[in-house]
């Protein structure tokens, strides 16, 4: 052949497909951006669904709780998820990501506000290969408020509101992202080799670490434990409580699958739908677990135990949601619903009042599902997972004790008496959650 | 021009892209996994919309049954979900996919579990055509649990638990799967050219026969019907059925619209969008079918038949949600509406007692469905869609009496008269729903 | 080195990717296709969410309101959302775009009911440079539907079912898609420079000026206000109403997130992104701001105030959710908070009974955040944005007290005293809502 006709062949076909491309630039993403905007979108909508989380808690305690604590229980949700969502992007984002290079001192320098990147990123060379700041900061705040959230449920019905806001504002400013960082933010659990895929521990132990100081410190509910025995204190409306568990389980979804942190692949997006398989048949195990250990025990079966043993099971994936198969992951989740049901009657022989299960749910199945990683995944090390369930441990539990007991002296933590037993609607809020209904 | 010249620039036109997608790789998806990410994050959100619709089909039914049965209502529902994921995890999925050349004995040697694609996809041959097992699974399953969710409202407040979770097994292990593989495994209704887009007969008739032979075989509530009088039973809680039927409606985005499986083309996602159009326009019109209706019969708008109309809507376009245009949608959603107020007293005067209006919404609305599409789909053929109405509803009806029956002679089905009058949740469970608000 | 070695090398790479491309041609979307794809998804999950408001002001409502009258609430709002779906469907859509070039003539040739792309783009030249009219009208749709959703709210208690309807027909039919095709169709306050990205005045205060109208022209509950003095109606069920508000700020990052209307690069989805976050943490300062000022007000915190803060919130960062960095999207809608917090007794001492608040935040906010705009947006006029607040509200004020005139002289549009004492639900509908909980 001639050069002559040879060479506009190879420029013609080069040429198509630029050509094509500029008739289209407006609506076609170049190929580094298509990465970008999958995983930035995959942050968006998991990020909703963990922010549908907020609700499940909401619901859950609201039901869990009796009639006369309810419009408390709503009012601390409510407040406790806007006050994390600004300490957090006062303070908490950028402590917990300190950048490069984690050390002490860059957490001490990472105080500053969150911003995002400009509008349209003008004036910025984006790095394409992640997602979006926006996204990212999204997606992690509702970690940040999930574990408040947990909190407040086991100190319900006795504990003030202003006290638990002022810990709720120091948990998400600066106990969970402090943390979170020596796992998330490249910190020293990280080269230690810790593994901790959502969770279990970062989030769940924490919350439920919080939770049990703060149960400690304030003392249980007046009449809960008499004469050696623990008094039944019922919910006052299960089909909320029951809403909350299954608002729970599906917001899951977005905190597991969104915790793989890429969509961009075939490899990463099939993983995603391995963690969504693997979390909802974790949360099923956990449930069937309580439902049969609770017959068998008690000879009826439980619900709040069924709906706790689901949320144990969903805790207990939490930390390895992506290598266990169907199977493993079933039983992974079983185990956590028969913790559940175990340590609901522990915590009140120890007489620690936990009004919805949240300890057992959140720090028991939560420490279960770290070491469970071991199970399954072989790049994880007992040792480092039992170390790193300890180091958090300890950092939570003395740092959150420290400040219940701060906040015991100067304000006091606990209602008096008598608000107690009228319950706290009407005696702190003279509002009732349900004010037609009379009282059985 | 001279060679020299002009070569290193066809190169360069060439070398540029190239460069381009080697230094982003890890961020690009090649072409052929873009399809492959977008089927599958489409199943994943799919998913999650379906799975929604068990808290919505619990709300309902826990709205809809009288206070003393909610919290065995609620139980139930957990329940149901949970073994429905194990059950088609362990037996289900593959019996329903027996693989390619759907026969007989291929259905028998499909006995396994499931198993999903390994972590990252690692030493596999990808077939990208599609989306991943593990979403497929995830997507799925939540029709199948469904199914299960679709028996329990019609035979709330008189069934026992244990007789019903064992049926909720053999439905979603074996009942389920079998009959779906004739359709949607390319089983032989599939070649006889059956049309059933979402499920009308595969998922919501399934449910409605087994529910219609459970209520024929358990016998109405005591007091339901006396002296040839239809006794009302008002549910105890009409936020909760409302809030149900949003979470259905809502839900059902998911279950049509992810039954398009596809996402990889403009003309499927444009598909999508015409289905979540009808679906929602169907639901509209079955609606405001049942609005009028009530307020033309009655006097007085009904607002269970509202709920119900707008559930037989949804199950009236699911055989069907593309092809119809937003008016015919609107037509086909307003006769399910129809057929839901006149079938709830047809019924009744049956002596056939369905709690919610399970069998009217599900069954009856659900062959209306099947068949209409008929009327938008030339590709459709009345007689295989009678045919295959009717071939689902014997294997499902036989089967189904087969079990109840042997049930019924095994442990019993029905919990003893003074359980049903004193409510099941005292009696069977010993927790109350609502523990603080007196009966009226 | 010669050209016989050079040639076929610069071949074999530009061919390399078209043989890819050709093999898996399938399932590859071509690049023109990504973007489209990209956006319609977009819509589809965005506009889910922005279904799911429809349950949130539903439940908000039936929370707020006393329980002799839930029944009727739900009522109205399952019926007014099937109506608004119709009605958009049947006219307004097609007047809200009356294409291009809008002039009034345009509006007027508009009327026709909408028509969807056809089944997989058959026969079609699709646009790719947007996304597929079925899930546009599906996002508009929903956006209508929550206009009329903001009406009924304020006037519950005391408004008859099917004028309410009537209106609720035309204002989804006509009032809002004409007024909103002056912005978003393209018209003169889309030209005069008039910016609302997402709609706090299209969208939030055109339902509060309809509200407004019809709160004055129906007047007071009776007992409302008595002797100078507001007597306390509290609402039924505050989960509900908190759920409501969980739900109503979870759709928000729909309406505020899909108002970008493109996902098609990395540019839009990082603005995406930053919608959501700044959506989120305006609802928060909205939340905060309204917990803090009812305790220096009040001395207690009042739930029904910050949820309605939260809201108020939402709605003021609806004009603009784009320009602000976080720290302005916090205080713009702690703005908001405030507004309510003050703007709710004094429509009580105005003797204007809105039940749910719905003015103070639909519309008191609405205009707070379009005027808001100016500060975030330096292409925002002052002028301009109070200029359209003025021509909108005197719009849908003379249009919708006209229609509500001209239903209270044919119809009549207030139930009779007897009725209003007893209760909507038992008059009007024969049907309690929770007819097992004795009043308190």
């Amino acid at each position: 052949m001639t050069l002559a006709k040879t060479l506009p062949v190879a420029l013609a076909v080069v040429a198509l497909p630029s050509l094509g491309f500029a008739q289209e630039a407006d609506t076609t993403p170049t190929n580094g951006e298509i990465g970008y905007i999958l995983n930035t979108f995959m942050f968006l909508v998991t990020g909703f669904l963990v922010f549908w989380m907020a609700a499940g808690f909401t619901m859950l305690e609201a039901g869990l709780v009796r009639g006369k604590n309810v419009t408390m229980q709503l009012t601390k949700n409510m407040a406790l998820f806007s006050l994390a969502a600004i300490a957090y992007y006062l303070v908490g984002y950028n402590l917990m990501y300190p950048g490069d290079g984690w050390t002490i001192s860059n957490i001490l320098g990472a105080f500053s506000t969150t911003a995002l990147e400009p509008v349209g990123l003008a004036d910025t060379e984006t790095d394409l290969t992640y997602a979006s700041v926006g996204s990212d900061f999204f997606f992690q705040l509702m970690f940040c408020a999930a574990t408040a959230s947990i909190v407040s449920g086991a100190l319900a019905e006795r504990i003030k509101l202003w006290p638990f806001l002022i810990f709720t504002i120091i948990l998400t400013a600066f106990i969970y992202p402090i943390q979170a960082s020596w796992k998330w933010g490249g910190g020293f659990l990280n080269e230690a080799g810790f593994l901790d895929f959502a969770g279990s521990t970062v989030v769940h132990s924490v919350g439920g670490w919080a939770a049990l100081m703060g149960a400690i410190i304030l003392g249980p509910r007046i009449g809960k434990y008499v004469d050696g025995r623990t008094i039944p204190m019922p919910g006052s409306n299960l089909p909320l409580a029951t809403l909350g568990t299954f608002i729970l389980w599906m917001g899951w979804f977005g905190f597991n699958g969104g915790s793989q942190l890429y969509m961009d692949t075939a490899a990463n997006v099939a993983d995603i739908s391995r963690i969504f398989a693997n979390t909802n048949t974790a949360a099923a195990g956990g449930a069937v677990a309580a439902l049969i250990l609770t017959q068998l025990l008690y000879k009826k079966p439980d619900l709040t135990m069924i709906l706790n043993g689901a949320l144990a099971g969903l805790v207990s994936i939490t930390a390895e949601p992506l290598t266990p198969g169907l199977g493993a992951a079933t039983l992974i989740g079983a185990v956590g619903g028969v913790i559940v049901v175990f340590a609901v009657p522990f915590l009140d022989k120890m007489k620690i009042d936990d009004v919805v299960g949240a300890i057992p749910v959140h720090l028991f199945a939560g420490i279960w599902g770290t070491l469970a990683v071991v199970l399954t995944n072989p790049d994880a090390s007992f040792g480092t997972q039992l170390y790193s369930v300890v180091v958090v441990g300890i950092f939570v539990s003395v740092v959150s004790a420290v400040v219940w007991l701060i906040l015991k002296a100067v304000t006091g933590i606990r209602v008096d008496e008598e608000a107690e037993i009228n319950g706290l609607d009407m005696t702190e809020l003279g509002m009732e959650a349900y004010p037609e209904f009379s009282k059985g």
